[in-house]
């Protein structure tokens, strides 16, 4: 049993190891095809703004210049946090698996916008503390049942760390098996945003007043508290910046854990990712720190109103596309977002040229 | 002659009074009723933000719990102006009949945009200066060969002002009478960022140098001429803040007429309306002086770089819902926010609640 252990743990490590090697960098020459595409279609220079920076990247990530980005999945991580018997959130542990319930019967905002924009969702169990045998549409890749709780210790082992991105990493290379063109990432877990702020306060040299918010709804005396409960993870953990997956192993959750491998995983393969809310960028700060390169495969879907996120979208380098005072995660911000990159890449692929619409130029 | 043309005059005009008068007031009762609604929806009260506002206020404007968005159209309007003479555009004035060509074949930015997302688009001729007789697919409603030239006298006469604007108001109640729920504004006519920076300038009472900038493309010393040329229709005009309707005629253009009638048609039909850009903003504006009831039912879809954009926004006390430096009008802005907005009440109408999917409340 030891010894079987051991070999999974060193699989799984090998496994992640890989994933972060095979990041490639984005090549200069891209964007250059791509800015002289652009600017031969049919409307004045530049006109279509952040739309047009979208198009060239996708371009390079692709190496491509009809990238498409029509077969669109959001993969939506759930699992509970130990930290939630210090009492950190408004709802109460159980919900997690309520919400997955709710995900599977398509009742969960996520479901409604991944409808309406034609986006599959994957709805992962990767650690919830509960049953999900027998529930049909449901991706079982538990881990574990929920994490420790981080105030009295780390919230993983290495083992359970490693497995969890190794997870992620897997859900990627399987939607690039299946022709997937743009992913999104969704999650899932009461009490993942005390999670996503401790991370936050050690990657960005934060203070924990200044990234911790109200997360599903605390009231003033629950946010003090949620505070004081992510002095003492910080107190018992000492998490280090400069070992980012010590940081998500200590203070992570095993949903946060699965995303940093989705956004691994999804890099390696040149895949376009759309990174939603606080919980979900805390994922890509991680990979971030791991290897910087994944950087360049990110867009930041929206600012969400958790007062952490903008520390974390100035550490991944990314301008959110989105600004709606959404704070919900699930992955709904992401599914808006995605269908943005979609229409940069459509307009791109789809737009008539002046020479072949007959359309005059500037100065003509 | 001369008596018929007094009395389709005085018939154009009594049918934009009527328009006027019929836009209703919102009722208080109906925001509470949609906000009762979406905060028993399986998410944290509020934390889908904007897009809640967004969802409340379609529900009072069609005085439905169950608001349907799903049947799209965009207007898009073209026209010339005869200001284009003076130099103000970096295109050819003959680029305005050109895209209406690329509309009709499909290959405009704004074909793009309505194909992803099942926006039905129209493209109305109001005022081309160029033959479109046997265009398949274009909507004829001419109502001039372009404007006069503004730095020299009114843009229209009444008649062509009030005929313009009531080809908007008819375009608007035949999508209502086709069962259209959401409305979207576009336009094309090269040297409409000259009219629509003029009216800017009488409505807010801003400097022309304050509200005038590049439109398609200009240079430094193309943006000191268009400047100067604004100054000189105002000059020449003396058009007066406090009467809207003659700030249109002076200085606007047929397009920005017919948007003007597009937005107070779709008001008094009870139509949530999406405006586009600065163009259309402009054309919203001048409903909105008209009838201050307006700005209930409009939703700004983005923040235009141009300059003038944003007292334009404050003028018609709407924030925009995307900012992405867009600047191409045609209606592409209004068709990325529109899909926003459809969210907004598909997520109402179609997520469950917390008594039907079994999750817990908050505090449970």
């Amino acid at each position: 049993m030891t010894a079987l252990t051991a070999s999974k743990d060193s699989q799984a490590e090998a496994a992640v190891r890989e994933a972060i090697r095979s990041v490639p960098s984005l090549q200069q020459e891209w964007f250059e095809r791509a800015r002289q595409r652009l600017n031969s279609l049919t409307k004045p220079l530049g006109s279509l703004g952040r739309l047009e920076e979208i198009a060239a990247r996708v371009v390079a990530i692709r190496e491509s210049l009809r990238p498409d980005c029509s077969k669109k999945t959001i993969f939506t991580l759930a699992a509970d946090h130990g930290v939630t018997e210090e009492g950190v959130s408004a709802y109460p542990k159980a919900v997690t698996r309520q919400m997955v319930l709710n995900f599977l019967s398509g009742g969960a905002a996520i479901n409604v916008l991944c409808r309406q924009f034609g986006i599959d969702v994957v709805i992962v169990d990767i650690g919830v503390d509960g049953d999900t045998e027998n529930l049909a549409g449901l991706v079982r890749k538990k881990v574990a049942r929920g994490t420790q709780n981080m105030a009295c210790g780390p919230a993983m082992s290495a083992e359970e760390m490693y497995r969890a991105v190794q997870v992620g990493i897997e859900l990627a290379e399987e939607a690039a098996r299946g022709g997937g063109t743009l992913i999104g990432t969704g999650e899932m877990g009461i009490g993942n945003t005390t999670a996503a702020s401790a991370i936050t306060a050690v990657l960005t040299g934060r203070t924990t007043a200044e990234v911790t918010g109200r997360g599903a709804g605390l009231d003033d005396a629950g946010l003090r508290h949620k505070r004081e409960v992510i002095e003492r993870a910080m107190a018992v953990n000492h998490p280090e910046p400069s070992e980012p997956l010590e940081v998500l192993r200590k203070l992570g959750g095993l949903e946060i854990a699965g995303l940093t491998g989705v956004i691994l995983g999804g890099a390696a393969r040149r895949i376009p990712l759309v990174v939603d809310g606080f919980i979900s960028t805390a994922a890509a700060a991680i990979a971030c720190a791991v290897e910087p390169r994944v950087k360049d495969f990110l867009f930041a879907a929206h600012r969400s109103s958790e007062p952490g996120h903008e520390a974390l979208l100035k550490f991944i380098g990314q301008e959110p596309l989105l600004d709606l005072n959404m704070r919900l995660g699930e992955g709904t911000g992401a599914a808006l977002a995605m269908t943005l990159v979609e229409s940069a890449t459509r307009l791109m692929n789809e737009m008539a040229t002046f020479s072949s619409a007959g359309v005059s130029e500037a100065g003509g």
